[in-house]
């Protein structure tokens, strides 16, 4: 057992340094990055974090902060050196305190994201954050990569329901900036450099989220269109029928639809007839069920009218809304069953969607004719998950994944044309770190360097990360 | 002239550059603070902006950053050396872009804030920023202090409505970071620093500012209640009820309402009878008024019913509502006929509020007896402007401005002890700049300087402010 090994014994105990069986730590979800870390060391409180961490940067150790290690883009996960000790905050995971009053939660970073909905819950609250790992990943990570999913529409990103954060600095000096304050003009908003750093610039250790008012009714819907354009025309009619109640507002390709029925036979549409684009939106209220329905159908029944919609279904309880939600669910399992399709999670000014839409694809029909094009994500918040499954005629799907690197550029290439992101909810990681120099000007990744250099000047928290 | 304000000149135009009437910006509004500066430049471009700003870096020269110069902490004002040069976006006052379907407008710096709420409006939105001096106020400064204001409550502070900034650096570069995107996880999120640096470390020149649906109704309801405790739980009656359509929630004090209507003989309170405390509050939302109405009714009917609340007038019409806000306008005003009070912009934990101002209220009686206390402020986002005036017996008006720092530092003691912030919305600029340091943790401050040293070495962007 080496020194270091030791000395972390009698930070977090013996039972809480791991040395030998990494498996659940050093790889990410997707099976795409495979680390070796020296250790992994779990402490129990935030003073502890602080001392393994005070520890690393003595002997200049390498860090790769971990929560729920459900990333996307390798972010928590370690290189191949064998040198950097992995801590992991999954220990860690008490709600503090619940303030129904202040509606906001103080819980540390290691909880896991569906515990909190359901604290929320109990509570008579909504914790709003929602996305597919949910059961198993932990909020730390969750503010760290600035989580996006299925409800920015409304109530925003995970940035936005940070109100105080605590942190371990890379010198090991716990930050404690646990407020619960909706106000406060003190000098530099610290906060928000953590939130969506990616463990870059310190460890989350506990923070202050925002709660809301438990909706009493959610009416969903299922809406099939002509066009991504019409898609923005019904957001444009919707929120200015039911405002701010509208919480998500998600396109659905009919190729995109053609395979989740595919390989979930027991999953049907709820509008069979041959339509090209679907869009499944749920509003939610503090009213009564009865007259969200009506108000939803009058608003819909306005769209059919003007002939931004072609047919609507709105489920009639919440078993059929769930049910609908399924096929949404289900789209990135059923691209699993019909081969490996090349990935990306793209942002766009809502106004430049539909001509996004158009560019790039045709831009991919011109350089592999056939492509077949997954269109489908949060357009409410002009975030598209855009996925390309290989031509049929010339691809196998082994060979078709050779192609990522140049697909990723025309894809990119054509986001950048409209000002938007390569990343919307994802983060950079490894994954997109030698990609973004293209896309960010030199000067930002100047700024964002020199902030670096400033607050971990030996570059020991999570290197190779991000920047 | 100096050879500094010639090569000024030859950047912005003879008539752009000031050498002597500095009357409209060397003196804040308060009149609290009286700089020399050396020279006004006011560019017309951001390229102007950079052009002026990287002389000022070559030459060492220590810039004041400027837009509608209504700040309250002194942040844009320079000091009395006569060696600071004002940098004014006053001429930079163009409203670049609306996208109603982005729900986004890029403006200048220098557009008043006014400006901005009737482009919002010529377009069917809402921008939602209004704050007292709304007629006179620019974005660029309301961005530099992230200005709060009347609807914090529903739409944010002015952090929450900025998506994009286009900011000169103490370098002179300009970051172009002026993107209308709702999810971008590409790194550090830059402007986020920017916001609320009171122009420490770069100058604004452009934003990209959220548009949301404008409500097609407001109800405004004036209450009478028991105690601030009681407007807590009406805050929480109401949001349950209501949801997030609740838009203002402001507590006034009997005594700070009998100011008013002292003073402003023409404005009558709409519940003449003997009580404490009254809540003034704000409804809007997407439906048509009757409805709105109608709900706004049953909810304050429920609240009377069970003793949450001792009688509310509901404004019949849109006039009656504005005349319910004079009295709350006009509060400030009325403390000056009354003899200057030594004025607060406290922050607290919603929950904490009844106890912060039982505890505030007696430190200061038992330090001063007699003293009058006018209680107010945005409950709803658990800011308060607590203003102290002098006791009739002991004092008079001219030996109480005397004890400013002593009841300041009771009512600030006392916020402190409640976790709150000093300053809510109104920021540190050189009137705080000493005392923050009772308040906030030296590691805080650090990290906030290592920020500062990181992006302007030379220190000279707006030098002797916020830190």
């Amino acid at each position: 057992m080496s020194d270091l090994a030791a000395k972390m014994r009698a930070i977090v105990g013996d039972a809480n340094v791991i040395t030998d069986d990494f498996a659940a730590y050093a790889n990410d979800w997707r099976k795409k990055y495979f680390g070796k870390p020296l250790l992994v060391v779990k402490p129990g409180t935030a003073a502890e974090v602080a001392a393994v961490v005070k520890l690393c940067a003595e002997t200049k150790t390498s860090i790769v902060p971990q929560a729920g290690n459900t990333g996307l883009v390798g972010g928590g996960v370690p290189d191949e050196s064998g040198t950097e000790v992995i801590i992991s905050v999954a220990r860690m995971n008490k709600v503090l305190e619940v303030d129904t009053i202040n509606n906001t939660m103080t819980v540390e970073a290691g909880c896991i994201l569906q515990t909190l909905q359901e604290t929320a819950a109990e509570h008579d609250r909504l914790f709003p954050l929602s996305l597919a790992a949910e059961g198993s990943c932990r909020i730390g990570g969750n503010i760290s990569t600035n989580a996006g999913g299925v409800q920015v529409l409304r109530y925003g990103n995970t940035r936005e329901l940070v109100m105080g954060l605590q942190v371990v600095l890379p010198s090991g000096e716990l930050w404690d900036g646990l407020r619960g304050l909706r106000k406060d003009n003190t000098g530099y908003d610290l906060k928000h450099l953590f939130i969506g750093a990616e463990g870059t610039l310190g460890i989350i250790t506990a923070a202050v989220l925002k709660l809301f008012p438990a909706p009493r009714a959610t009416q969903t819907a299922f809406i099939a269109l002509e066009s991504p354009q019409k898609a923005l025309d019904l957001l444009s009619h919707m929120k200015g029928a039911l405002g701010d109640r509208l919480t998500a507002f998600e396109l659905i390709s009919a190729f995109g639809l053609s395979l989740v029925t595919k390989y979930f036979p027991q999953l049907k549409s709820p509008l069979p007839g041959d339509y090209p684009w679907f869009v499944l939106t749920d509003i939610a209220d503090s009213r009564d069920a009865a007259a969200l329905t009506e108000e939803v159908e009058v608003a819909l029944g306005v769209a059919l009218e003007r002939e931004i919609i072609l047919d609507c279904a709105i489920a009639k309880n919440e078993t059929e809304g769930k049910r609908m939600w399924e096929l949404r669910e289900n789209m990135t399992e059923s691209q699993v069953h019909e081969g490996r399709s090349i990935k990306h999670d793209v942002s766009i000014p809502i106004s430049k969607i539909a001509e996004f839409i158009s560019a790039a694809d045709a831009a991919l029909e011109a350089a592999y004719p056939g492509v077949r094009i997954i269109t489908f994500g949060h357009v409410g918040d002009g975030n598209l998950h855009y996925n390309i499954a290989h031509p049929l005629a010339t691809h196998t799907e082994p060979n078709w994944v050779k192609e990522w690197e140049k697909v990723n550029l025309i894809v990119h290439d054509t986001t950048a044309k409209f000002n938007g992101s390569i990343s919307a909810e994802h983060g950079i990681g490894q994954l997109k770190r030698e990609e973004i120099k293209r896309y960010k000007a030199p000067l930002e990744l100047a700024v964002m360097r020199q902030i670096k250099v400033a607050l971990d000047p030996q570059n020991i928290m999570n290197p190779g990360k991000v920047i």
